[in-house]
């Protein structure tokens, strides 16, 4: 329990957001199930079944995608907040791996009445989206219905988790919600087997008890004294506001969404952690600073690029393969601006550092320091993130380069026994965000993790 | 200067939030003018052109809807953050009330590179949703298009302030954008005649620096040790997630706005101010547990039911009739259940009671202090808070009667100088809410407010 909250400052925080601070795929899934040992109710309020933690417990591994990480230790309620699109089939699917098994999910998963749900219908919309959009102007989505889900809710046409305890409103909802959509995207739609296969989720949900009222609940359950830990889905630079648009997802990933999608006042937020490779990735296109792949690793830069092989390697150790989708992630160096500028709108208590094992080789580092427009020569101010595409696209970064400590980092958990050069990395992101980089991941595992002492 | 945060212990607050805890038209545009002269920065961070105050500002009346208040007081920098939607040909027309009187916008009026465009198609498909709804199905929304405007942003089809920068890339996107809705609501648009307006807009804009990058500035300014202040638009109930959906907003009216639509972190927020109406109102269909207004008064109470005349006397007494749409507002008894569930939301730090003199005339007073299930006879907890529709039309409420004061409140500023009944009303909300009452409507003007003495 080396790298559980108790060594920390953080020791007594009632409620921990745990963020990804980049464009997602920090590893934010470790420490959460890491942290979810030492709390008591494991929350979601973001998002839907795009998240994607694989979680090992008892030496089963399980893929998530929509459920709460917390759902593999006995002890810890989860709940799937108002803010989250929930589609049933994938959610019932998750819990089948479950089945078998040691872990028992029966009255400890509860879906809030608010939250909205995500039907096939939506994935269609997807592809009638995309397919609108023409050739080369994908948004490169995940196709999971996200984002007409959001859109259906904004435009309230949305149909709640609440709704289906009353079948026949729920039913009248159904019909008239997808005849509204296919007068805006015309597809086909077997209404009525959807219907029973509906009928059969309701009756599982509300048998279960699994509806609740999730405001009153996570409020009662922090007035009782509970711990309670919330897994942001996707990162900063994905937020619907805060991405670089339009290359986003659709819902809050900022800290913000702890209140609007699960119903806990700011006050109660006592510790907000960004989760921060100690490089960077991003998938899909988009504009991408301090990029080091080339066009043939996904990424944007000329064939051959100078980096590019060390992006190559950083993509080849990192493992820097989307899980579901086996595409490439682009890499590139730790980008400070975008991490002050993620770092203002979260107000982070705490980094954690992931996979500082991944730069064991490299024999000098280079960091990202500052923007340059590359128009008018000028250095923008800390915090300061061009909102539109192109804008970015005219950055130059500014480096420090700093040398690297080519010894093995792997499974380290001692601050103490990390190479100096690692210690100076760590201290320099430190004194370039002002705030602590408390846990650093030296591996995959759930030991390989140091907890920097605090001053 | 009586009334403002001066005499409070918010004094100090740097960044203090006004919300609405009802159903809308709490009085929330007072507050945030008589603060506003003790602020430097003056925000909004949700919706659109449909919030609606009305700001007296030497002897002249000025309609703002999209503005922020604060622009009538010379000393202030406001701010459109990009939790915003902005119709532009809207802010130039309010902003046109502004010519030839002594008050000067020009460099006090910045709006988020970040904020959403809406455009007139917007307000064609509210038109167009309605239609398709059928009679009898409408939601009531004020067709300015906020839905649609939000679904886009969703959808991620929208366009953003940023965008006018670069008006050929803006152009680009927006042929591409109206295209993408005319295949999903079959409209007509002129195209290039809206293009020239906003050529001219950008133009403006653009000339003015009137586009910043908000989360940057904002922040900034509060590093600056600047105080600033967040008018919420519309209120708690009609919160996209927590109000009464779908007779709700397509945004954020909650606190979490702050951060989702400004970029203002949870902890920088000190101070969240709650507006509650001495009694309620609702505005266009929808359950209302505590209503008094029969169906002739735009109810959905039975003609002539018990207590319609009382209802009929706040809605009289108080003006209860929209300021636009010239539609009478349904009002009924304070509904404790209802600001519990919106205080868990919001953690109040104090409330605003507006409108304390409405009721000076009645002989005895209802509180709505619990919420009972007419089916099950259950006592909700508090908090809880039905999530469907149908759900919150079958509550019974449970009433206390407390004797009313029958005397002119009108215009008092001293807590000692109020009846003692009245004194009693406001301390019996207190202790049912467990939030101080600081601030005592006794009339419209702005000098007609009681600052409750802090025990
Ligand atoms: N080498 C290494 N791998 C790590 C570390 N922390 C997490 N990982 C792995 O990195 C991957 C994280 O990616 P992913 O699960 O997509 O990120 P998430 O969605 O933010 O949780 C997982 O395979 C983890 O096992 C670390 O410190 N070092
Ligand atoms: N009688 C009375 N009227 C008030 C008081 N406070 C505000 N008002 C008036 O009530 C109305 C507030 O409604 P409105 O502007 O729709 O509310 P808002 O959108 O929440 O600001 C305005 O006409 C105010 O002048 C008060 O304490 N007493």
């Amino acid at each position: 329990r080396l790298a559980s909250t108790a060594a920390t400052p953080f020791a007594s925080s009632r409620v921990t957001a745990v963020l990804g601070a980049q464009w997602g795929d920090e590893g934010k899934g470790k420490l959460a199930d890491v942290l979810a040992e030492d709390y008591d109710v494991v929350g979601r309020f973001n998002g839907g079944a795009n998240a994607g933690h694989t979680v090992i417990a008892d030496g089963v591994k399980y893929a998530f995608h929509l459920l709460p990480c917390g759902l593999v230790y006995p002890h810890t309620l989860n709940i799937l907040g108002n803010g989250t699109v929930i589609h049933l089939p994938s959610m019932f699917d998750e819990l089948a791996q479950l089945d078998g098994t040691s872990v028992s999910w029966e009255g400890r998963l509860k879906l809030s009445n608010r939250a909205h749900l995500l039907f096939d219908y939506h994935q269609i919309i997807d592809g009638v989206l995309e397919e609108r959009r023409g050739a080369g102007k994908s948004l490169g989505t995940t196709k999971k219905g996200i984002g007409p889900a959001y859109a259906s809710k904004a435009l309230r046409l949305g149909i709640r988790v609440g709704d289906l305890v009353d079948f026949d409103d729920f039913a009248a909802k159904f019909r008239s919600a997808v005849d509204s959509h296919q007068k805006m995207y015309g597809f086909d739609y077997g209404i009525d087997d959807e219907l029973e296969r509906y009928r059969a989720f309701a009756d599982i949900l509300t048998n279960g008890d699994m509806i609740v009222d999730s405001v009153a609940y996570v409020n009662q359950a922090y007035n009782d004294g509970k711990r309670i830990i919330l897994e942001g889905a996707n990162a900063a630079l994905l937020d619907l506001d805060y991405g670089t648009y339009p290359f986003v997802t659709s819902s809050p990933t900022t800290v913000g969404g702890v209140c609007t999608g699960l119903g806990l006042a700011p006050g109660k937020i006592e510790c907000t952690v960004g989760v921060v490779k100690a490089y960077t990735t991003r998938v899909g296109w988009g504009p991408f600073p301090t990029e080091l792949t080339d066009v043939n690793a996904g990424g944007e830069r000329a064939e051959g690029a100078p980096g590019a092989d060390i992006g190559a390697h950083l993509q080849s150790v990192g493992g820097e393969i989307g899980v579901t989708t086996g595409r490439k992630r682009r890499c590139g160096w730790l980008d400070i601006p975008l991490l002050q500028y993620s770092n203002m709108v979260n107000g982070y208590s705490a980094v954690n550092v992931t996979k500082l094992d991944v730069l064991d080789d490299l024999e000098t580092i280079k960091i990202g320091v500052a923007y340059r427009d590359s128009t008018t020569g000028e250095t923008l101010a800390p915090g300061h993130m061009p909102s539109t595409i192109a804008e970015l696209a005219r950055v130059e970064v500014v480096y420090e380069e700093v040398p690297g400590w080519q010894s093995s980092t792997q499974g380290i958990t001692e601050w103490a026994e990390l190479p100096p050069n690692a210690q100076a990395y760590i201290q320099r992101m430190e004194d370039l965000l002002e705030v602590p980089m408390t846990w650093i991941g030296t591996g995959p595992g759930r030991d390989e993790m140091v907890i920097k002492p605090h001053a």
